[in-house]
């Protein structure tokens, strides 16, 4: 029941899609039922447990104008139960089987999980099944249900300097493009959603034909689609959603700093975004190399970054760099550091604005080579989590990635050259691409 | 055939409505026919001369998500002939006859003008009439004009800096609702147009009862409204356009700086926005303040802005400052200034700042009634005019004032008060609600 926080860099791997290496890669099927739900096992037998997802290809970026939150509003009333079984009744099943659920709302999908013993799958399928086509939107659930939204904007949002950094940020990085536009969605929109929006929205995304469904775990693939079929093989299609209609960004002309200053903030920082290629509009191996030079730049204490404004500097606490590559429009770099006490914003900024314009010359062979074999160690390290797994290909297929794709990435990674890194560099992390913000101590 | 400037300081008395004052005004008939369109005739005997004007209420800002541009591009076709008369043959007879015409495309509208002796008002009913709704699509005339608009947007945007900083600025003030969105388009956008793009806009806005008929001149308002009638009046009415679409902005939260460099740049600039209410979203006399605040703010040489950076602090060449208020929306308010030989752009702002800090602590009642005065004479002079004339009731009723609005305008100034000032200054006039835009000579 989140809104999915931008980029975890804890999530690394999924955020690029990964797979264990060296034939490690497990064997997974895929159907499609008549019914045009796509149904992806992947066997994991180290533990007897199983991982159920259901992936819808609707994100907070196919929220209709106007109606921003709807998606995240949605996944909330997921949880208020069906005609056949009241709200709260499937959580508290779960609970009961000392299994594990959550939900999340991101720019291009929404997805619901449980992690439960796998003798109890067939009964999170019936469950899951069921609240695909038989929700309940009485009044009595949809008004206060907003209300729980809207209070979670205000703790999470409204009086977080932060959070609205964040938000400020990428308005002004994505103009045009509903990347812009935060997950949760505007206060004034959310207040307005109402029992007809949420429902026109539930009829047009939750159907088995806009729907991705991943288990993962100790189970036979014919079996979980045999399961599939009793279960949500009785939901009917509906006509496909739609186009997603997402307008491209404009190619960008200027440089924006954003700034944010609140009595409440007490650790300043400087970030940066820049507005790159993500794994589907990408050409050649500019996501892939985009991957590797956000981990060289700001890949953890042995990055560039790290390195020159933290151990040699001296200016800096902390500092990193994260790239967003999986999306289905074009997507965020970002670059940040923490300002070590005394050091200005704008010192600061120099400071990470000499030591990015120094990399593309630094960069050796040895270094690319460390930062590749980091990016799919922790790759592979993530996949040791069953839930990792399912997420990792079920964000990939959610946003048009291919299984293929994802087994392909540690190939891709490895391929990617020091001049790809140089040529990235130069064309995505320049100013005119670039929104700077700076959350600072200071009157609102 | 203009995309309509943003807010031309020329047109002050426009922006706001605005009529001549103690009983000058002139009598206002309106009148609406049977298929909606609305006539509104001003006399003016001044001069043997008419101005037809037609105003159709859709603008830039009505464009479809991902067609930006196609208002714009509407008004061109507009130009390339129907059924019944060959492309040109409407211009050609314009100028024949002695006359002027133009056309324009703002966030709002979109409205089309010629100017001609009394006698040829009829024909020029007619023609208009005739493309209201018999316009040509032929693809042989759509493909060509859609490459002139955008040869019209590289030549005054691409390869224009100061237009380029324009758009970032409004791109960041408006992160949300269309105004953020050129009224030419973006590049891309203008590329994907076509010939049913173009047609299915046309079927939804260009219909009489979207539309408003403004005639000034010497010219018997009974004898205009039976020429409406045998022209206009054979138009079918559309089903109404339906709602425009309009996402409300959301409360803004950071300060944002916009950045644009580029070698050609000659004359560096400082500019400022700021997002505050319009005539039609103000409550109490807000508008109205914001209005004499500009004036008393940057209204020429006498105003605090000039003299503080320009005659005293000698920091600045010139400096000045507008208010957008004829919107539908939230609006725009600049202030701008022109840094003097030497002078960062950082050290003009902080310059700036303080000047405009000073201002409400410094607001005495003298100065205030010589704003008042100055924008009322001002607007007076306009209403000289015929065209202006035309132009200020036509654009008021498009965007949703009345008659009686504009003719209380004076009024309504005038009643503005020292605390009026102060508080639009307190709550509009801040960082969080800022766009500060620098255009720079510099690597681009």
């Amino acid at each position: 029941m989140n809104v999915q926080p931008v980029r975890p860099l804890a999530l690394r791997g999924e955020a690029s899609g990964g797979v264990p290496v060296d034939g490690g890669s497990p064997r997974i099927s895929t159907t499609r039922l008549d019914n045009g739900l796509e149904v992806v096992v992947i066997p994991d037998r180290r533990v007897p447990v199983v991982t159920h997802m259901v992936w819808y290809k609707n994100g907070s970026a196919d929220d209709p104008i106007g109606r921003s939150g709807i998606a995240h509003f949605l996944e909330h009333l997921m949880f208020k139960g069906t005609e056949r079984h009241p709200a709260g009744e499937f959580s508290k099943v779960v609970s009961a089987l000392g299994g594990q659920e959550n939900a999340f709302t991101s720019y291009d999908y929404t997805a619901y999980f449980q992690r439960v013993a796998p003798q109890h799958l067939a009964r999170m399928m019936e469950f899951e099944a069921d609240r695909m086509g038989g929700l309940n939107f009485d009044d009595d659930v949809v008004g206060p249900e907003r209300n729980v939204v809207l209070e979670e904007r205000r703790m999470r949002v409204e009086t977080d300097p932060p959070a609205q950094l964040s938000e400020a940020m990428a308005a002004s990085l994505f103009v045009h493009h509903p990347y812009g536009i935060p997950i949760i969605g505007w206060m004034h929109e959310i207040e307005e959603l109402d029992r007809s929006h949420a429902l026109d929205y539930y009829r047009r995304f939750y159907a088995p034909d806009n729907a991705v469904l991943v288990v993962a775990g100790d189970v036979e693939p014919s079996e979980v689609v045999r399961l599939a079929e009793t279960t949500y093989g009785r939901n009917a299609p509906h006509a496909a959603p739609g186009r997603r209609v997402r307008p491209r960004e404009p190619d960008p002309r200027a440089a924006r700093h954003v700034r944010v200053a609140d009595p409440k903030v007490e650790q300043p920082t400087v970030q940066r975004l820049y507005l790159v290629p993500s794994t589907q509009t990408a050409t050649g191996r500019d996501s892939h190399a985009l991957e590797v030079l956000s981990e060289l730049i700001g890949g953890g204490p042995t990055s560039a970054l790290y390195r020159k404004l933290v151990l040699e500097g001296g200016t800096a606490v902390n500092a990193g760099a994260w790239y967003m590559g999986s999306a289905i429009d074009e997507t965020r770099m970002s670059v940040y550091a923490v300002p070590a006490e005394g050091v200005s914003p704008e010192a600061l900024e120099e400071t990470l604005d000499a030591a990015l314009a120094a990399i593309p010359a630094a960069l050796d062979d040895e270094a690319i080579g460390r930062a590749k074999t980091r990016l799919i160690a922790e790759t592979t390290y993530a996949l040791d989590s069953q839930s990792s797994l399912a997420r990792i290909y079920g964000s990939a297929l959610a946003v048009g990635e291919s299984i293929a794709d994802v087994r392909r990435w540690p190939e891709d990674i490895r391929s990617v050259t020091r001049d790809d890194l140089v040529s990235v560099a130069e064309r995505f992390l320049v100013p005119r691409r670039s929104v700077t913000g700076y959350l600072l101590n200071g009157p609102a």
